[in-house]
């Protein structure tokens, strides 16, 4: 089968390889629609090291092609998605509530790291009943496919920020999963919810998304703005979504006392990243600061599913640029170069 | 000053008060918007025991009229709300998270309890820098004073339901706090809302505040259907709005194993509230069942008023009713009487 | 093999069966130690309705015989632990955090209920890299075989009980659950814990495994008694740990308002769990009611392992009658009919 | 009255004072006892800010000699104790659940910070009800005195670390709150509790508190054995007890995935506190970091005074060295420069 992948660290393009071979709990889905992430760059930039030959993607949807001899609840046919982070349900870090930290620390990731991943004619998933989901009638694979990682992600970080109802919540970049983190943030209960932002476009969306107000960091001191917006008070959440240290140092700045700094961000460079001590103040101010890597599973992936349902978030507008899987090397440089204000780059199969 | 009482269990009416003394933190504050409660029937037909002339009343906004020597966030001429539950804030169930429990059971529920309230041309404010809060210039008092006690009712009956991102929830009535229940659990991200209700008017009112699906129970059984909605598992969260022995029975029938049954009903009658031990797992299926008293104080006033300047709800739809103060024998009678579909009544003064 | 099952309701006795088979994830193993459980005799009363030559038994350890092709972490010779609880670990409950509710509600629960107990030279143990777990050296059988279903329940009561550090819990009845509920409210920071119970030699036990006071309630009224006890205030955590409805009762009256009532009990009888409706505030009082099933799975048993190792309890104190596996007819009686002061049974293989 | 005060940055001595003024709400305390605290040293050295002539010391109990008019709950004569955090309960951070933050961030630390300390004849106590705890009659006044800040410090290290029933956990430093952080752990159900001291002394008092390993940074890689005593996994709780970057970064290397690095700390250097970016899991590992300032409160004294009347935790080991209060200044300065092996000094009035 066609396969797009990272031949080593700088390097893609496309290879024939085999269809994968099915476990007895596996599934092997016929890729439709699939999703380029930012972390596919990073990973081809060597961001978790060398790797060879490795099938990149981790955001897809598709058409259920075989089911090993154990799985019960899907079937040849089923339109399905997989979560981009597909766990070990019985391992030690899922009984302790954290499946993405299955097998190793960010062990849930498999597709692109620990194994071939989507972007391919057929992608091969574990535990198939824990880890897929069947697409409702009325959800297009265009919408359900954000699911996967976008919605997990971004909403991740609007959970993990401890919201109260009625909050004001700061999300540090507007980029796919900034987006999300906004939108989630709503769903979560946010009062006031503050984008920063540069990109227009991605002002726009932030907008659209549910930024009441959106700030710009080119043109003003996010600090002070931010300080201003909420009475000199700071937020009760900020949620960094870029996964860069200044932005993090700023997320200690603007958050109040006995608020919470949620990071969804993959910091990818430095020694360190480094915490305010003063505006932390002085490790005594009960500023609570999360972490989290993107929740999988059947059961997130369901909800997920049903807020697509009932018409809580269309996810379809960050959706720029589309190509056809036969044009993966294009469709990879814009969303690896960031060209034409591009957001997401969806490929069809 | 002119007021409106319970002059004994079953009968109301006018009488001449003198305005309320102040104590060094406290404040006077001159009334312009209240709003009729369930409760306060209840309290008329000796729900809470008897009680000789006292003022009735407990959801208002106004204007500050004086304060004593010690408040400092307020001033006369402020527009203001008060909660309908005022707290000591220095109390040991203040301390231990429970401000609505301070002094006693229920003891943050002064107004119209313990002490005179709101239906009066002036009412009295304890604490006032922890109990007030502004009112902010784009908000009419006729949609603040919902903050008072329904909408902090009702989201807080969602918010104690451990809504997960995307689950199930099923409110059970939609009287005014069942409405606020369901525009709750939208905000705290429920991916599907239940409304049960049998009345058509508010049934109207209940998808436009958010329910996906309304559920008549005079038309199908309530537990059936909402398992079908639920592919048989039961909703994440059951939301009870009543106070009803059986519709707290339905709603342990239709949570599933690992979800919530949240109280916010006042049970006024019976020795028991039953939990049905088979469908409750022999007490073994993880069915928590939580309870409350609305939440007041400051903090919650104020952000409750920003959900309302961030427009993420709007209360006033369910003012079927105004009065003057002048007509409060008749407005008590609509609410009293649940008169022509009455919702709420408001009263100007 | 040599078995003991339930033959009908009402009826037990010894049977040969044969060695159960093994799947892929599947583990057998030798029995060395068990223990019988109230919930025996429940079940052979018809509690979870009929079963026909089922082999009773939950709480076992042993040596694993044989391992299927899957299992990574185990292998014939270790010494092992299995909970009482064996979960599904990919299935939407566990997903969801609820283990013990997998498959269906209390479907973690299989040992004697949805497949044979362990109470036979052989048993049967599912997922066994999730579901078993070593057992440490120092730690003789006779004391691990504790950590099935005793320490599991009762901790897990305590637990749920949200106790403050310094906190004042109750725990009612002093069978061998409510003794760990005793020993794991004091592992929970509890700062008085007041056992209830008028057995002597379970007070007694009741004293050595941390209750603070002791309350016989066939001398004293159990809700003034404590009362007095704290101030008048009630307890912040009352757990429930005999499964009766006026223990139930008790529960909800001696439990402060913001408190929380944690059951351990299973409720074998009536239509309905009754909740006291004053005493629970009228349904406003912000008291919790929290419930549960032993939690099963390799990492919790790990842990309730290294509280043996490090010498935070010592569960053999309640090991009142030793029997081997040839008398188990008359072990079952004894316990059964709570002859002689019995606490716990042990029976060797 | 005689005070000891901080004259300016680097200089204390004694000094003559009028006795304080009382607001209706508080009380004057007679000192009878206090406790010197590292925080003082760091006071003293500028850390937070220049004072003039400011009274120091926040640790103490004494006799209510007079209380204001609106005082209920205590009268002269009464045996208290004061935390030495003493919150505005009315505060919107209190309303929001951090008292110690109430006023400012770290706001609720007056003593010696914003208003005058204990050090000194008398001391004044705002909101008493709120803030002071009557001494019950069989704990001395010298085992008291450590409620006020060592025991609601150290055991809040250990409360905010979420420390699973027979969890393990990591105390990165055996300085008094390090120790109560180990006592602590305890109470919060650790299965493991790992104590990292170099000082010999030190080491035996954290043995004698609760640790059962105990790592000496001097003689071997911290991580490295924290990681063999834990299989290679890392701890779920690790808590900073020091205020070093460097015992930070360790803190967060030896956390597993899923675990909590609790901190204690007061970070008095440099302008960031690192954290290494690669064993945090480049930001996605689910380790979450927390902080918090000693819990104030008359509940919270409450509380701990109860640990020590059911003989939980003896804190009375810590005092290594005893003064009047004449000769504080010598006691300052073995306390100050760490002279004799010192742990706690103890000041008799």
């Amino acid at each position: 089968m066609k396969t797009f992948v990272m031949k080593e660290i700088g390097r893609v393009g496309f290879m024939e390889k085999p269809v994968p071979h099915l476990g007895p709990g596996d599934a092997l889905v016929r890729t439709t629609r699939a999703l380029i992430c930012t972390s596919d760059s990073h990973t081809v930039q060597g961001g978790i090291g060398p790797r060879e030959n490795l099938t990149l993607g981790h955001e897809a949807v598709g058409v259920v092609d075989a089911v090993g001899s154990e799985v019960k609840d899907f079937q040849p046919g089923d339109r399905v998605l997989a979560g981009a982070i597909t766990p070990d349900w019985g391992d030690l870090a899922s009984q302790n509530g954290y499946p993405s930290q299955s097998g190793a620390p960010l062990g849930g990731f498999k597709f692109a790291n620990s194994k071939d991943g989507v972007f391919a004619e057929f992608f091969h998933v574990n535990d198939a009943d824990a880890n897929l989901a069947r697409i409702p009638d009325g959800i297009p694979d265009a919408a359900a496919v954000y699911c996967a990682d976008m919605l997990s992600t971004g909403f991740m970080g609007a959970e993990n920020g401890n919201i109260p109802m009625g909050g004001t919540v700061a999300v540090l970049a507007q980029g796919p999963v900034g987006l999300m983190v906004t939108a989630g943030a709503r769903l979560c209960g946010a009062g006031l919810v503050i984008g920063v932002e540069s990109v227009p476009s991605r002002q726009k969306l932030a907008q659209m998304y549910g930024a009441d107000e959106v700030v710009d960091f080119t043109k003003e001191d996010v600090v002070e703005r931010i300080l201003e917006l909420t009475d000199g008070q700071g937020v009760d959440t900020a949620v960094e979504a870029l996964g860069a240290d200044v932005t993090f140092q700023t997320a200690v700045k603007i958050t109040k006392p006995g608020g919470t700094i949620s990071n969804t961000g993959y910091f990818g460079e430095g020694e360190f990243v480094r915490i305010p001590r003063v505006e932390w103040g002085v490790g005594m101010a009960d500023k609570t600061i999360t972490t989290g890597l993107c929740p999988g599973g059947r059961l997130r992936m369901e909800r997920l599913l049903r807020l697509l349902e009932t018409s809580r978030v269309d996810p379809s507008h960050m959706t720029t640029h589309e190509f056809d899987f036969d044009d993966m090397e294009r469709a990879f440089e814009v969303a690896d170069k960031k060209l034409e204000d591009v957001v997401k780059v969806m490929i069809s199969f």
